[in-house]
């Protein structure tokens, strides 16, 4: 079968609620800066009832991937569980209108479409705190196979492990892709997110991951090292390709037969984080899908990721195409 | 009976899907730059279907000064139709998050809460299609009786005369609050605006208001001359004290024994002209409620104004009370 897609991407369907806080704020609430937070309906509506003036804007972590593939010119796809209500509908818009194939039926009942009240501070951090909403519908029969066969690429988050029923599809995902020859690729999404589902994720990576995404802190968590450079070589053994990445520092990146870290690029003017994980990943896939260089698909990764922390939201707000090409 | 609030707006409440297009697709939508057209939910359905990826974030010409006027710390309230649905809740959040007492009920059934699709050209132009929804429901029963009496400044929108019901609101707002001894405010809104509305609007401004907005286009629409001049002659006439906005190089004032004009402020990074009367006017208001002279009320409405142009949307994304004391 040829395949149709570079990349298809599974994940939580989520409309991000932008705003500034204070640190106090985030001390006041117990939330921990940096990290995703799961919370009830009510939770969420308690915390959104204290929050300034706000934004709306699509957002869930494979969704943000995607959008900037999309956004790249990459064919991409995207699997997602939404309502059939307003959010739902911008949700879908938005990463349609980027060129993205989204087929999976709204829900027409049960939960809203999930949002995330996404908290930034004056450093330009994001703490959120996420209500799954729809997204705990997301099942095996969400999954097409002639999709995720049609993808050289399927591209998860570690999200999808928080509700219950996505890890079936997410199991099944990884069964099609490897059967039709294709790849499977993860991202471990947020440290606690790893040490929610830590024996899981370890046996998944060592099994089933082709190309793997984390953090420092998130590959630290997972290999139970201090040491990234012990992590990154352990993820070496255990994946095709790896990504770290390491803030402004840049990232480290792992093939079969190399491992180097590339150095991160000057932002000027830093706004707020929200996504720059996402799109280092979505410029990584750009790399990886133009059969560019280890060195180049991190350095990509990289630019991708210091363009969407120059302004709020975790989605592109200018050409990528136009972008990349203007700055390799 | 005391005054509670400093300035009550009315007008109609919209949720705003900003995005950014090129000039072409204005033309081939025959859109008319800088303009706002009315649409069916159909048409602003098709036109959306063409958008690239949006943000949202709530609008709505007298709620965005409201949202102004708020930030700088002017006691507030709103009065305008949304429906329960995620966009309404979205609004009326947002409004009173930022401190405005908002409390019109939400229509439970109806059409859906107004939204205004925002497309701003590369010039930083904005030009808006507005699908009214939910403000069609706006009625008399609407208009707060205490509310009215209890607010120095009643503020509206001359888009309130597009739905039909909400004409009575607004001729019961002017006698509630000039029997009270009250001020009634307007904002011309759009020159097609005045267009639509011409005899009834010049009968307005000469019987019923006490301070008036306009931009150019509309003040000359409305005094059917080509001379800016002259129609700042005759609304000095009919107004107690009037404001005509002429972008970039400021506005003229009126009072009943003066006349001027106010130099605008130089904007180093123009991004998003949406908001930029709605700003102008929510200034100046803050300057008639602190007892500001002519000129100083001017100044703060330029002052507003070049804040909101240098970013999307049309709501202060600063606190506005430090930007105010930080700039006079």
């Amino acid at each position: 079968m040829t395949t149709k897609y570079d990349v298809l991407g599974i994940g939580n369907a989520i409309v991000d609620v932008l705003t500034t806080v204070e640190d106090d704020f985030l001390t006041s609430e117990n939330l921990i800066k940096g990290s995703m937070q799961l919370v009830s309906e009510e939770e969420a509506s308690a915390i959104y009832d204290k929050l300034g003036q706000c934004i709306e804007c699509s957002g869930g972590s494979a969704g943000n991937t995607i959008a900037g593939l999309a956004s790249m010119g990459v064919s991409t796809a995207y699997i997602g569980k939404i309502n059939d209500d307003q959010l739902g509908k911008v949700f879908r818009h938005d990463i349609t209108a980027l060129g993205a194939s989204f087929d999976t039926d709204a829900a027409k009942s049960g939960p809203a479409t999930a949002h995330c009240l996404v908290l930034v501070t004056p450093d330009a951090e994001r703490t959120m705190c996420t209500y799954l909403g729809a997204c705990v519908n997301l099942t095996v029969d969400d999954i097409d196979e002639d999709t995720v066969r049609a993808s050289k690429i399927s591209y998860m988050e570690g999200y999808l492990w928080d509700p219950e029923e996505a890890k079936e599809a997410f199991r099944k995902t990884i069964k099609i892709a490897h059967d039709a020859g294709n790849k499977v690729s993860l991202s471990l999404s947020d440290p606690f997110c790893v040490e929610r589902h830590h024996e899981e994720f370890l046996k998944l990576v060592k099994d089933g991951v082709d190309i793997l995404f984390a953090n420092e802190d998130e590959i630290k968590m997972l290999y139970g090292t201090d040491d990234v450079n012990e992590a990154a070589r352990l993820v070496q053994k255990d994946c095709d390709l790896a990504a770290i990445t390491c803030g402004a520092k840049g990232c480290i990146v792992t093939s079969k037969d190399e491992i180097g870290h590339v150095q991160g690029r000057i932002v000027e003017t830093l706004v707020d984080t929200t996504g720059a994980g996402d799109l280092f990943a979505a410029g990584f896939l750009y790399g990886v899908a133009k059969g560019k260089s280890l060195g180049e698909c991190g350095a990509i990764g990289n630019l991708i990721a210091g363009e969407v922390i120059t302004h709020m939201g975790a989605r592109p707000d200018i050409d990528l195409k136009k972008f990349v090409e203007a700055n390799s």
